[in-house]
């Protein structure tokens, strides 16, 4: 299961209580931070998140409302007394900018900061782990812009504790059995691994796509992923402005959501202009009607 | 009169509800930010400051809880559509790592942004009208650091409503009033100023001092300001790693505006380490009685 925290999903400029772009995936207990906008470390105190078990973040863009928290939050790292490694994905020219800060600050970290500078237009893998691959969704704004798609990998078996409670198992049976293996008793019993566990959760697919353009080439990298966060800053009454500054409509998430089948659509960067965030969901229902709003410090389970 | 507008009080890593340093200075209608930690641009709005009304931002030092909110705070006046120029004074490299962050997010300001950066070791005017003159307080703490004495300057005299109720006055009698010289009415009749006007408000002094280790050559500096604010990171009995990190405790903090004979003395600044902030009044008071604490958005007239 992957959990999703919301911590900002509002866009330009942060107001008292509306934080810019940033959230928190779950994945099988390792967290990964998702864009992190000013504030962001103030809302991952306010949700309880433990720090020290975030080791990769994930920049889409170098507009400020995804990433001015980021230094801060690097610092914050290191005057908490981290000691584990740091890896942060995002537009070449994030590592200058960090470093430059830190410098000046004669503020260096003392754990170890990784930088992934990416260029590529195409998608690529930037990490992989035993349960869970993160890779680029190559978006369409002003500067070069990554979304990110997140599968997670299918897990071990599960005991049936009712199938198994009369039976008198080692430690090694049970790695068998999740491996998905047949057991032998020391008695000289045989079972089938299906008569005693029950099926993995499946693996599940999330695809972060902020900020961009409407986009064709999208639809078959978020072909049938279980949640589909994508921007929606503006509704159809100003496409011209969306057109303009390379966002999208409500109309045109929902137009994704349908053509990549996806299960769930999860709409954010809403432009401050709007007040009822309902006009959101009224435009893109017609279209996709498994459609949802973030809201900040929401959890939604994947 | 002067009025200051704490927007965060606290050092190091902010919280969910504790704001790093970030000061508002209201001279006569004029709004001068003093340092800008991440989130400031959140505190301004809930103390509802008209953003286009800063002009002047000046920086402390080059360490994040300084200064990380500025980058944010620059862009989003861009996107509110400002006009009006900014000056921003600060360290030596912070026109670096602005313009850095501007440039790569393809976002430059629409309206003119300049920067002057410090160097010097010796106190120097920054600013001056006809209203105000700043000037810088260098301190001792880890890397260049300066605070600031804002000094107001002698408004013109007041009207006296009651004394000048039945006389017919033409606009520019009240400009002569207030400019203290005498007038002449249509009909002949003279009048000496003091018995139309009241004295002008005195000018006022604040001084803002964050973050420095004990400092004997401030004294003269600050020499009977009506407010003094002077960090007080740590508590005596935290006095080694206040030496270690050239910080002040609220001990030494107090001998400073003792020394200084200042009218009022503000403490702020304070390590995340302290729950009960009533043990820096009662360390500071028996040195010095006139003290107080910082609190976020608590706001005081000087």
């Amino acid at each position: 299961m992957m959990e999703l925290t919301i911590l900002g999903c509002h866009s330009a400029t942060p107001r008292a209580n509306k934080h810019t772009t940033s959230q928190l995936l779950e994945v099988q207990g390792n967290l990964f931070l998702i864009d992190c906008g000013e504030g962001t470390q103030m809302q991952l105190r306010k949700c309880k998140a433990k720090f020290s078990r975030i080791q990769h973040i994930f920049i889409s863009h170098l507009h400020g409302d995804h990433f001015y928290g980021l230094v801060g939050l690097i610092s914050s790292f290191r005057l908490l007394g981290r000691s584990a490694p740091l890896h942060v994905y995002g537009p070449k020219g994030i590592k200058e900018i960090i470093t430059l800060q830190l410098k000046l600050a004669k503020s260096w970290t003392d754990y170890s900061l990784h930088f992934h500078e990416l260029s590529s237009s195409k998608s690529e893998i930037l990490f992989e782990d035993e349960v869970v691959s993160v890779a680029t969704l190559p978006l369409d704004h002003r500067v070069y812009t990554n979304g990110f798609l997140f599968t997670s990998k299918t897990t071990k078996r599960k005991i049936n504790t009712a199938a198994v409670a009369d039976l008198d198992l080692e430690h090694y049976h049970y790695r068998q059995l999740q491996q998905g293996l047949p057991i032998t008793l020391a008695d000289g019993r045989s079972f089938e691994n299906t008569t005693l566990t029950l099926a993995p959760e499946p693996a599940k697919k999330y695809a972060f796509c902020s900020d961009t353009a409407y986009l064709e080439s999208l639809i078959p990298l978020v072909q049938g992923v279980d949640v589909l966060y994508h921007e929606s800053t503006f509704l159809e009454k100003h496409a011209d402005l969306a057109e303009k500054t390379k966002h999208s409509t409500a109309l045109q998430a929902a137009k994704v959501a349908k053509a990549a089948e996806v299960k769930r659509l999860l709409l954010g960067h809403y432009s401050n202009r709007y007040t009822d965030k309902e006009e959101f969901i009224k435009e893109a229902a017609p279209v996709f009607d498994a459609v949802f709003l973030s809201e900040d410090l929401k959890t939604f389970s994947i």
